[in-house]
């Protein structure tokens, strides 16, 4: 029963009184726990219910899916921040606002600190991760407007699934403490409502109910990043496969998810 | 035992004698009994034993695994014909052009008789199948320049997998007698040794051994054939969903393989 | 006055009397004296009047303007024949086509004889042309399939502007004999009603009215051939740059106006 | 005489003396008529010399020629700044990272500051100056950060052209006082030393020392700027007709070079 859960996360309570939100974050594994078979429909109301005031974080690609059940679960318009890096792909930007419109989004596109990026591509140029690595630009250009974006939330959802990445993904719960953005002060929720959902899934849903999608992945494209860090893969190869690939296989996440990294 | 096989369907024979070749032609289906575990290179090499003056038919996709396969098998080039539709993708034309040079073959390329094709599309204009079906631009440009093809020959080879096709191709036999191209009088070999093999399994091979593919890969395309009659495919949609999307899903066969469709 | 003309062409003989048409040709040069000033729909109404039957030669580019001037001076459709050499663009197919519905055309469509086309590329691959220059297959997908759509007729007209090669168009006439075609016995009249216009002319034609135009067009590409044979220009750059740029840049006819070569 | 002019705008002084250089600048139509029948060469020569610390700004398009024209003159690398608006082609980001490789560069790369441009896309998408006007996007993305990059300088120089634009840009001088970035307090001197030259000449000089250029160009983009508000022109186009194409054609500047417009 979900409603037992509601004792230990009292709705009117949640980013109020950081006392009780600590309390109820010890009941995290066992929410998880409980939350762990249930669809990702049901997971979204649950979140929704606890934490009305969450964000969903929208990355431009197959994630939208997050962003169409919350709106029939919420029967209206949720929060949804995405994070403008400066260097998507066209056709992303063209699915980003397609999608503020379709779903009458008040949307929070977050973008890099200017200073910072100035600093970091005077001294590097602007491809600097193809010689030492993604992650001094996903700092910049990621990781730090996500913090911005979090701050002061209670909770976020995002569009993590088990089987994007084999090495880093596989162990995604549907619900965890945030424990990369989020402090003892000032815990964070992290929803991943599609964590148990496959690919194949995913796209069912998509076609299934007419959800709009990003133009790249008539291109060859599954996962969808940055223009210079995403391609798109043969087929039958992992969708992992187009990012990042001239790094290590086994490391792919841009510090959003550090830390599924172990 | 394939050794057994040996007796009935005696190499030395083969495409000489029509009598000895229909006696043969009795034993397929014990030969395809046999044979329906092996490898596709099993497959191969057994094919290249008996029928020494095959031919590949190659479609400028991913069938590319059966040239490189028999090429390994006979240690040296093998025939391979393609039908040249003239609405191939430009890539396509690259590719069978590098793989003609790749593995030296002396390629045949096969194209549409001219009168025929001058007639349909002075009728009908350049893309007719739109509107009443792609059987008769195939019947021209594929399916008759195919029969000429295959006009005196015993056997030949393609890379039809059941995969492919739920509906047309889920029953496709390792080796069957061509009905639809042979003749009692001349009866004809059909050999399909992917036909096990998942999409999967043939995508492996090629990066595994850095077999050549066309371009359109990168690009989202599974499936290929003319340029007008294909597309990419969204991430988890079938292949075959690529193809005569605007017809019915159940019945995409070009006219090589009429067989499959009962 | 180009009535004049009409006593030396006489409308009514014209493809019937071997005799009179002889001696109307050896009046061309006079004709063309005349005309050399006239606009193209001028020269097209000149044409139209004295060859009824005639056929405009359609590239699948911005020569599309004969059309629309030959259509307005009918006030109906016109005989267009194009050469489909099986190695175009696909936007080209499908402005060919569009352009056919557009005006309503019986559009003759020429395709390269099966068995030429088959030794040519058994013997030497799909690419050929980039080692021993465009002129054997030109002359096998093109020049072959053109004298075949001329024969029997007295008059054809050619986009051909005296702009688009400075070394082998610079003296197109807007008349002329065509001796590379047509013989003594059969002689043959070729119009060049664009001769004297410029690309600029040709493009603000095509802006203004409303033609439709080929949408390699809108990607760099001016004068459009073979695909593989084809390139879009840089800006400022002469547009036939973008043909054959692997060979001598003097010299580039593809056969169809051979005669341009002295 | 250029000479003569080096009394009046002494080297030395410059951007230390604010009375002197407000001096100088009372000059600078006399400077201009004496340079005006210069070319870029001698224009870029004297401005390096009157003002060493100047800085060139690049927008990633046919204005390279004059950081190679600069570094020629100075026989080594040159202050260049370019403003990353966050909305720029993949092909122009690729070209500013080979350009600053190429010539060496230390590149000042400006970008938006991040609170104005998340407040504009909060509360207007992705895609607003589609609605009404691209005026209000540039200003947070260009002329802002120009605004900085400027900020402190004595001189910049533009790839301005006369032929750029009829309306807009028909009369701008080699040399001018930038009034819109510029104060009395703080004068700004303003070079365009292409102002003379054609498109023509500009991409005679990129083909003939093989200056390297945007990929774009191959795609027929001839002006080039953000994404969204650029694409490619037809044959005979006006290159502005590529920019921001959706507004009226006679005040197409995007605030860098506002002095422009009257």
């Amino acid at each position: 029963m979900l409603d037992s859960y509601s004792i230990n996360l009292p709705r009117k309570f949640i980013g109020r009184n950081c006392t009780l939100m600590a309390l109820a974050i010890d009941n995290i594994s066992s929410v998880a726990e409980e939350l762990k078979e249930k669809t990702p429909k049901e997971i979204l109301r649950y979140a929704l219910t606890e934490f009305p005031d969450l964000y969903i974080s929208f990355s431009g690609a197959e994630d939208v899916v997050l962003i169409d059940l919350a709106t029939k679960v919420n029967k209206g318009p949720v929060n949804v921040f995405t994070l403008d890096t400066g260097r998507l792909h066209p056709e992303t930007y063209q699915f980003i606002d397609q999608v503020r419109k379709h779903y009458g989004l008040q949307l929070k596109i977050m973008t890099p600190e200017s200073d910072e990026l100035q600093s970091f591509v005077a001294e590097k140029g602007l491809f600097s991760f193809y010689e030492d690595g993604h992650k001094e630009c996903c700092t910049v250009r990621k990781t730090n407007p996500l913090r911005k974006a979090l701050n002061g939330l209670d909770c976020w959802v995002t569009g993590q699934r088990r089987d994007q990445s084999p090495s880093t993904r596989s162990e995604v719960a549907v619900v965890e403490q945030d424990k990369v953005f989020g402090t003892d002060a000032q815990p964070l929720v992290k929803f991943n409502p599609l964590a148990n959902w496959s690919s194949q899934q995913v796209w069912e849903y998509i076609r299934m109910f007419d959800v709009p999608f990003n133009k790249l992945h008539e291109k060859g494209f599954i996962s969808i990043g940055c223009e210079p860090c995403t391609k798109a893969v043969l087929p039958g190869q992992h969708e992992r496969e187009g990012r990042w690939w001239w790094e290590e296989a086994t490391i792919k996440e841009c510090g959003l998810h550090a830390g599924n990294i172990k």
